[in-house]
C-alpha cells in the first residue's frame, strides 16, 4: 500500500492510498481522512460511497466533510466506485462499467472477473483500514446516489457490521428504475429475481437487524422521479416496520452542494451511533 | 445578465451568472452565494479572488465557504481570473494569459485590449452586484495565491473601498518572484518601476489607509520559497507600521484543503469588520 496524497486539512490529514485489491484483481485508490485525534487514539470509521462517474476524489474535494470529522473524531474512508485499470471491462456510457460498479458482486461475463465492489467495500477495505490505521472496528456507512444505494444495500446485507447507515439521494429501488435495470441486467443477468438481493427496498422485508435508516433527498433533484423514487423505500419500511427517517429537502438538487449542506448532520448522526 | 447556475446550498443559493463586461470587452462569468438572510435584507459582500488556472468554479465547489457565509449573513462574489473568449489574447503556459489575469490593468499589446481585471473587480463588478442583488456597499476582499495578491493590491490601491482584506498564500511581492516577473513583463513592460504599483509589499509604504491585513500561509506550501515569500510583506509592514497578522500554519500546503481549513475564520473576520 502506497500513500500518494498527504495533505493537512482541518487539523488532520487528508490522504489517498493506492493498493492492490485481491478481491477486485486490480490496483485501487481510496481516500482516508485522519482527524487530529487519530494521532493519539483509535477512532471509529465512516465509509463513504460515491455516485456514478466519481472516483475517491469527489467527496474529499467537494463535501467539506473533514471539519465535521475533526469535530467528532471520526475517520472517513472513501473508496473508488468501480475496479480500475486497462484489464478491467468497461462499457460506453457513464452508467455501466468503470465508475459505475454499483457496489455489488457481478455474476455475468465479462463483469464477474473484477466487479466485486460489495466484497471490496464490506470486507477487504475494512480489514485493510483496521490493520493499517488507528481505526477501531466501529463502522458506519453512507453514500450518494449509486453510493447511497451501496450504503443501504451493504448495511442491509451485513447485519451487525455497521453501527449506522445513511444516504443522500440514494437509488432505493434499482430493480425498478433505468439506472439499475441497465446495470443489473449487465452485472447479474436477465433474471430479475436475482436482482432483489441488491435492492434496498426489496431487502427491507427480510432485514433481521432494525438498523435505522437516515435518508436526505432534495426535492429539486433532477433524478428524483426517474431514478430515485424514495417513496419506494418509505413504503417498504412502512410495510416491514423498519425505522426510516426520510427527509425531503426543498430546493436542493443532486449535486455536491446538497451533500455539503447536510454532511455535518450526517456525520453527527454517525458519531452518536459510533460512540454508543 | 443571465443566471446559468442556481443551486440550493446551506439554506441559500449558489448561483453563477454570465454577463458582458464593458471593462474587459468580453463575456464573463461570476459566482454569487446568497445566504438565507438575503431573502429579507440587504447584506455586505465578500469578494473572493482565485488563483492561477482557476475560474469562478473552484472556490464555490471546494472551499466549503457557503455554510460560514450563511452563518454570518455575508454574500460571497467570486469572479473568474481573467478575461475569456476567442478574441482574448492568450499564451502558452498556465501562468500568463487566460486564467492568469493577475488582477491588474495591462498596458502592453496584446494584453491591454482586454486584461483590465483590476477595474473589473474593483469597479464594474461591485456596481453590478450592488445594483442586481440585495447587497449593501459594505465590501470585503480576499483571495488565494494570485488572488491573494489581487486582494491585497486592490485593497491597497482603493482606500475606503473595503472594510477588510485577507489572503491565503498570497504572492506578496510579485515584482521579485518568477510568476510575477513573467506576468508583469508581459502585461506592464520591462520597466520595473511600473510594476511597483501592482506589488503589495511595495504599496504598503505609501498606504494612506491602515487597513489591517490578515494572511494565512501554509508552511508546507510547495511555492513558499520560490513564489510567495511572505517575509517580504512582513518586512514592508514592519517598516511602515502597517498592521499585519501573518499566520504560518504548520503542515498545510497550497491546495484548497488549506483554504477549506481556515475559510471559516476568514469569513468571521470579515463579518466582524462588515458589521462594524
Amino acid at each position: 500500500m502506497q500513500r500518494i496524497e498527504h495533505r493537512a486539512c482541518a487539523g488532520g490529514w487528508q490522504d489517498v492510498y493506492r493498493h492492490h485489491s485481491a478481491t477486485l484483481g486490480c490496483d485501487m485508490q481510496f481516500a482516508v481522512y485522519l482527524p487530529p485525534q487519530a494521532a493519539t487514539q483509535a477512532l471509529p470509521v465512516l465509509y463513504w460511497l460515491s455516485g456514478l462517474t466519481c472516483t475517491e476524489q469527489n467527496f474529499i474535494t467537494k463535501a467539506g466533510a473533514q471539519r465535521y470529522a475533526a469535530e467528532h473524531g471520526v475517520i472517513i474512508v472513501a473508496p473508488d466506485t468501480s475496479p480500475r485499470g486497462d484489464g478491467v471491462a468497461d462499457a460506453e456510457g457513464y452508467d455501466l462499467g468503470k465508475g459505475a460498479g454499483f457496489y455489488l458482486n457481478a455474476t455475468r461475463a465479462p463483469w464477474a472477473t473484477h466487479y466485486r465492489m460489495h466484497d471490496y467495500v464490506a470486507q477487504e477495505l475494512p480489514a485493510l483500514v483496521e490493520a493499517s490505521f488507528p481505526a477501531t472496528a466501529a463502522r458506519a456507512i453512507s453514500g450518494h446516489s449509486m453510493g447511497g444505494h451501496g450504503a443501504l444495500v451493504i448495511a442491509l446485507r451485513n447485519p451487525g457490521r455497521y453501527r449506522s447507515v445513511s444516504a443522500f439521494s440514494p437509488i432505493v429501488a434499482p430493480s425498478q428504475v433505468p439506472w439499475g435495470e441497465k446495470a443489473f441486467t449487465a452485472y447479474l443477468g436477465e433474471d430479475r429475481a436475482a436482482w432483489l438481493a441488491w435492492d434496498a427496498s426489496a431487502l427491507i422485508a427480510g432485514a433481521d437487524e432494525r438498523l435505522p435508516l437516515l435518508v436526505d433527498q432534495g426535492e429539486a433533484d433532477e433524478f428524483l422521479q426517474t431514478q430515485l423514487q424514495p417513496q419506494r423505500l418509505q413504503q417498504a419500511c412502512d410495510a416491514a416496520g423498519h425505522p426510516l427517517t426520510l427527509r425531503l429537502q426543498p430546493g436542493y438538487d443532486h449535486s455536491y452542494y446538497f451533500i455539503a449542506s447536510f454532511i455535518g448532520e450526517h456525520i453527527a448522526h454517525h458519531a452518536r451511533a459510533l460512540r454508543g
